[in-house]
C-alpha cells in the first residue's frame, strides 16, 4: 500500500546481478559553456518516466519482459573533471565486463568519453554511432582537451575515425566540418536510409550509441544547454533507433538534457521514452527472475 | 468605451436562447495521475481567445455569422467525483435537449463521460470520434472505474465498441491495445484519409467528437498533464476536423489543457483556435438576432 | 563511488525497525480548491533536502546522532478520497503503534485527518497544535465533509475542541472565526509566548503538530496552493517549534507545499529545514545501530 | 449549479445603480520603461481574488455587507496615450459624479492622473495620499510629460503640492527628492504614526488614495515592473490603510501589478486582499438590495 | 584574457565605417495589443547569439569573412510612438545612405515602417518581402493608424501594393484577406517555389525583407506576442531565405521576438541563427580590415 | 539618439585610467554543488541595473559624482578551475596595484579567493569581512581544496584567522562551526552593532568585503544556488555596509547571484543596488574627467 523511496527508472529493479542491462546516471555539467544544469538530467528523466506506459505500441514490446537495474548516479566532483571521468569509467567498466548493456543518462556530453574508453577496453573493435546537432570534434576548446566540445575528437582517438558514424550534425566550426567530412562517416541530416546503411556495415560488431538530445529540433527538446535550431523530429529519431535494432549494441547514452531550461518537462519525458525504446530494442528479453 | 466583465470565449454572447451552440467549461482535474491543473483550462482558453481573429482564412468563414453562448463553468466539487460528473451531465443534457451544439472545454478527460452519456440519452444512435495520444480504455485504474484513464472504456459501455472511432493513439497498456485493435475502430496515427473513411460511415448519424489536446505532439501542446512524445501536428488535426465537416456533430469537447505546464500559453491559444474552427465547422450559421 | 537510487530525506535510512522516527509522504491534493500540485510536495522536499547541512547551529544538534527511516509515499488514489485517507491511516497507525515519531509530508491538509485519527487510537488523550493561515474549521465545504477546508473541524470532532491549539490563523469565514474564538484555543498571530503558554499546558501529554506551510508569509513560502498575505516569518516559526521542545510530540506533519507554484524551490527548502529541526527537536537521539 | 462567465472581483455585482462603490480596470502599460505587462494586472487581480474569504478577521467586517459593482476594464488604445487617458477619465468621472467610491485597478501608474483629474472636478478640495517606492515627480521623462515617472508631478499641478502626501518613497533623482522634501508632504518610510498624522490633517476632506504595489518590498510583490529593494511589509501597509479608516475616501487605486513578473501570483493575491480591505474600510456598508 | 563589455551580435565589430552591414536594435513594443515585451528582443537576440558558431554548414560560409557593425539600440520613447519612429528612421536612413545593408532587430512590427520609409527615400523602386502569420493590413486599428496591426498597409502606401510580397499569412480579418488577395502578391503558405517565383521577378531590384518571427509555428517560436498556430518550420524559412540569395537585399528586419514569453530562449536563438544566415546571404563578403 | 552596445553597470564608463573603481565580472560556477547558473550573474546584474536611479536617498549621494570603469568579464574556462582562478587573479591584481577599488561580480564564491590573494600581495595587512549564510570553512569538500564550500578556509590561510570577520553564518558542519567559533571573528547573525564593533577594530587598515547574496533570506534573494532559510533583510545589510563607511575598503565582491533560479529578477536588482551603495560608500568621489 506504500511506495518505496526507490525511485529508479520506470520498471527498473535494483537486482544488478539478475539484470541484462544497467542504468547509470552521470550528473556532470562542469564543462558546459552556455547554460549549465545537465547535472539534473538523470534525476528528472527518472522522475518523469512514470508518465509513460511500460508497453511500446510502436515496437509491440513491454518492459515487463525485460530486466534492468538502475544503479543510481555516479558521484561527480564539481571542480574536478578528471576525477569525475575516472569515476564514470569505473562504474561503466564493471557493466561492460559483466557483459550487460550500459544505459547511461547524462549529464553533459563529455561523460560519453569514459564510457567509450571503458567499452573499448572490453570490446576492442568497438564502433560508435553519434546523434547530435554539434560535431563535438574540436581538437581543443578554450585551452582544454576534455570538454563537451571536444568529446567526439577524443572518441575518434579511442576508436579511430573510420569507426565513428555521425548523424544530424548541423553546427560546428569550419575546421570541424572539414575534418568530419574527410575523416569520419559523417551525415549532416538524420535520414533513416543513411542509418540503415551504417547498420549494414556494423552488423555483428559491438556498437556504442551516443545520443545528444539536441539532435532534435529545440521545439521538441528545449531543455538542453546549447539548442541548435532546425533539427530532426522524434519520429526521425525513433525510426533511426529501430534501424539499429539488429546490431550488437553494448552501450547507449542519452546526454545533455538540462531541466532548468524546460519548465514543461517534455524534454525529459521524450528522453525517458527514448530510453524505454532503447531498452526494448537493445537489451536481451528476460523473464523476471531468470536470464 | 468600456469592456464588460463578461469574459466568455471570443465572440460569444450570453443569449443562450438565441444561440445555436453553447460553450460550457468543465474545470475538473481530480483524477489526474501525473500533473494536475487542467481545471484552469477553460479559464485560460477563454482568456487567450482574444488573440485570434474571428475570421478563419482556412475555412473562409467568420464567427460574426454564428451565434453561440458561453454558459461559463460547471461548479465542480473537489473531492467528489460523482457529484461533479452529475453536474456536468445536468448542464450538458440541457444543451442536447435543446438541440444545440455542445462545445465543452475541459478539464480532464473524464468530463467527456457525462457529456457522452447525456448525449446518448437524446441521440440513441450516437457515435464517438476520439482524438488522443492515450487509449483511455482501461477497465479500471488504481482501483477506480471513473478516471481519465478509463473514460473511453466507459464510453464504449455507453455507445458500444463499434461506435467508437479512435485516432492518434500511441500510448496504453498491452491490454488496452489488444482491446482497441480487436473491438473498436482503432487508428494509431492521425491520417486524414482514415478520418475521411470514418466520416463516410457516419454520414447522417449523430456524432460526438472528443479531442484530447495531447493527441498533438508536446512541442505544439506542452500544456497538458500527461504529454506523450511523437504526436501529430496542428495541420493534421485541422485537416481531420475539416474531413468531418459534413457530419451531424452534436457535441465537441477539447480536454486536458493544463495551463501551469505551459508558460507560453500556446497550448491554450491552439485550443482556442481549434474551438473556433469547430464552431465554424459544426455549428449552424446564423445572423445575429435570428436563427 | 556511486550513489544509490534511494532518495529519501536528508540523512534518512531505510531501516524502519532501528529507527526512532519515520518519514511518510502523503502525495494527495484531490480536494484542493484553488491551485492543485501539493501531491508533488513530498518528492520535492526530499529532493532539495540535500542542500541542507545535517548540523543545526540553532539547536547545536546533528542529524548524524539520530536515526529515522524514510518509508516513501503512500499510494494515493486520484479520484477516491476515502480510500486514499484509509491508506494514509493504515501507514500512520503502524508508526504510532510502534511508538515511533511520525513525520508526515503532504500533500494537502486533509491528510492530517487520518494521521490524527490513527494517533488518537493509540494516544487517547491526544492534543493537536495547528499552525496555519486558514482556520480550516468549516463544517462542510462545497457539500463535502472531507476537505482541506474542513479538516480541523473533523480534528475537533476527534480530539475535542479544548485539545486543539491554533496559531497564525488569519483567514476564514465569519462563522469559522466565531467558532474558533469561542470553542478552541485560538490565536490569530504566532507569538512565541502564546506557544510557550500552550506548551506549559501540554507538558507530559501526547501532542500532534500539524504545520500548514501557508502560515508563513507568501514571500517565504510562495509554493503553496492558497497563499494568504501577511503571515509570519521563518524565525517566528523556528522559535515556536523550539518552544515545544520539551513536549511529548508523537506526530508532526508539514503540508501544502505545492512545487508548481514556486520555481525557486525555496518553499520546499524551507520545508526541509523545518523537518530537519522537527527531527532534532522531537525525535529521540540515537547512535547509529542502536536505540 | 453553474457559474456565470461574469468574473468580476470577489463578491462584486454588476448592479452599478445599487452599489456604493465601483471597480474599474485600467489595463494600460504604454509608458512603462523597464518591464511592461501591468496591462494584465486587472485581469489577474480579479481572477485570483477567489482565493480570499469575504470576511476580514483583521477588520471583523465582511464583504457580504457591502455592495460594489465591477464595471470591467476601460478599453485602452495601445499607442495612443492621450486617448487612453481620456477614456479612463470618462469612466472615472461618472463614478465620482454619482458619489460612489472609485476602486481602480492598474495598469501603470499614469492611469492615476485621469482619475485624480476627474475627482478634482467633482471634489475641488481634493487631497491625494500616495504610497510608492518611487517619487514619480519628474517634470519630464524621456521628453514626455505623460509618463509613469512624472505622474505625481502632474497630480501636484492638479491639487497643489500641499495636498499631496507621500509615503514609502525610496527612489528618485536628486532633483525629485529635493522637490519632494521642500514642496510636498514627504515621507521616505511608511510609519503608521506618520500616516495617522496625515489622517488627522485630512479629516472631513475628500481624499484620493493611490497605491503603487512597489511600495512593498519586492519579496512581497515581485510582480511589478520596476521593483525597488528595501520596501515595507504588508503589515505596514494594512496598518497604514486602517489609520485612514475615518477619512472621506472618494477614490482608491492600486497600480503596477505586472503578472508576467510573478509566476507565483502572490503579488496579485496581495493586491486583491488590499482591495478587499479598501472596500471594507472606505465604502459605505449596505444590505444587498438597499443603500 | 578579459572580455570587453561590448556585447554586440556574434562576431560583430563597432567599426561602422569599415563595415558592409549594420545591426540596429529597435526595442519598441508600445502598440502591442496582446502581450508586450518585444522591447527586450534585441538584447536577448544579441545575448544568446554566442551559442552559435560563426560558420554555417548549410551555406558553407563563415561570419569571419564578413564585416558588420553593431550600432546598438535606438532610444525609444515609451508613450511617444511618433518620436520613437522618427528616431528609428533617422538611424536607418544613415545606413541606407551609406549603402550598407541594414539588419534591424525588433521590437514590434511597427518598427518596420520607418525603416521601409527611409529605404524608399534612398531606393525609390523598393520592393518589400514580408514573412508573417498576420496580414497586418488593417486600414486602422483601435482608432490608430500606426500600429503593429496596420504596418503593412502603411508599407503598401509607401511602395505600392504590387511591390509587396507576402508569405505565410494565416490570420487577419475578412477585409484584410480580401484586400491582400486582390491587391498585393499574397501567399497564405510559405512554399519555396512561390518565394523563388517572387525572386525571379525581383532580380536586380532593391529589396527589403521583413520577417515577423510568428510566421513560424509557435512550437518553434513561442517567444512572441501574438502566436498563431499552424505555421511554418525553420527549414521552410531557411530555404525561403536561400531562394532570395541572389537579390539585391538592402534591408532585413526580424521582429516580434518577445523574451518574457519564452523561458527556454529558443525563439531568440532561432532569431539569431536567422540573422546569421541573413548576413551570410545578403551582406558583401569582406576580409577584416578591407572592403 | 542611439544607445551604444556598451552595456556596463549603471553609470559606468570604459575609461579605466580615469576611474577610481573598476567593476569586474567573474562568471564562474564550476564548483557549484547544488544548482549551477551563477555564471550568468554578472550579465544580469549589469542588465537590470538600469532600473535603478543613480541617486541614493539613503546615502544622499549620486553616482554622477563618481567615476568607475566596467572592465567586463574575465574569460573563465569551463572545466579548468585553476586556470580560471589564475585569470581572475591576473585581472584583480592589476586593479589593486593601480590602487583602485575592485568591485567584483560573481559567479560562485570561489572567485573570492584569487581576488583576496591578489589583494593580500598588494596590501599585506589585509582583513576580510564576510557576509554569508554558509561558513565556507571546510578544509576539503568532495576531495577538492578549491570549492565554494572551502573558499573561506583558503582565505583564512591567506590572511590569518584573526583577520577574518564573519557575519550572518547560519549553515555549516559541526566541524566548521567549532572552527569558526574558536578561530575567527564569528557572528551567526547580522547585527549592525557587531559590524560596527568590527569596523572599530579595522579602522585605518585595508579591508576586503565579500558578500554572498545568500546571507539574505531567500525571500529577498531567491536567485542563488544554495538558498538557506531564515536570513537577514536588505535593511540589515544596507545598515551593515553603512557601518563600514569609514573603512579603507580596497575590494568588494558580491557573489552567488544565480539568474535561472529567479524569474522575477529581483535578486539581481537587489545585488545591483548593493553594488551602487558600495560604490557610493567605498569609492573616492570624483568629478568626471578628474581624479
Amino acid at each position: 500500500m506504500q511506495r518505496e523511496v526507490f525511485s529508479g527508472f520506470l520498471g527498473s529493479c535494483d537486482d544488478y546481478e539478475g539484470a541484462a542491462a544497467a542504468i547509470l546516471g552521470a550528473p556532470m555539467d562542469q564543462t558546459a559553456s552556455f547554460r549549465p544544469g545537465a547535472r539534473h538530467g538523470p534525476r528528472q528523466i527518472r522522475s518523469v518516466s512514470e508518465v509513460l506506459e511500460e508497453y511500446s505500441p510502436r515496437l509491440d514490446r513491454d518492459l515487463a519482459d525485460y530486466r534492468y537495474a538502475d544503479l543510481g548516479d555516479v558521484t561527480v566532483i564539481p571542480g574536478n573533471v578528471e576525477e569525475s571521468l575516472d569515476r564514470i569509467a569505473h562504474s561503466a567498466r564493471r557493466v561492460f565486463r559483466d557483459r550487460k548493456l550500459l544505459i547511461m543518462l547524462g549529464g553533459e556530453h563529455l561523460v560519453t568519453l569514459p564510457a567509450v574508453q571503458s567499452a573499448a577496453e572490453v570490446y576492442p573493435d568497438l564502433s560508435v554511432i553519434h546523434f547530435d546537432a554539434h560535431a563535438d570534434l574540436r581538437e581543443i576548446y578554450l585551452g582544454v582537451r576534455l570538454s563537451h566540445a571536444t568529446v567526439m575528437r577524443r572518441v575518434v582517438e579511442t576508436v579511430g575515425p573510420e569507426r565513428l558514424f555521425q548523424f544530424g550534425i548541423r553546427s560546428g566550426t569550419r575546421e570541424e566540418f572539414a575534418f568530419a567530412r574527410s575523416a569520419v562517416n559523417f551525415h549532416s541530416g538524420l535520414r533513416v536510409e543513411d542509418v540503415a546503411g551504417a547498420a549494414e556495415r556494423l552488423r555483428g560488431k559491438p556498437v556504442y550509441i551516443t545520443l545528444d538530445i539536441d539532435v532534435l529540433d529545440p521545439s521538441y527538446a528545449p531543455g538542453t544547454g546549447t539548442p541548435e535550431p532546425d533539427g530532426c523530429t522524434p519520429g526521425d529519431l525513433f525510426s533511426a533507433l529501430e534501424a539499429l535494432a539488429d546490431l550488437e549494441v553494448i552501450g547507449f547514452d542519452l546526454v545533455e538534457v538540462c531541466p532548468p531550461c524546460d519548465h514543461s518537462e517534455r524534454t525529459a519525458i521524450l528522453a525517458a521514452k527514448l530510453v524505454r525504446e532503447a531498452i526494448l530494442l537493445f537489451s536481451r528479453k528476460q523473464k523476471p527472475g531468470g536470464i
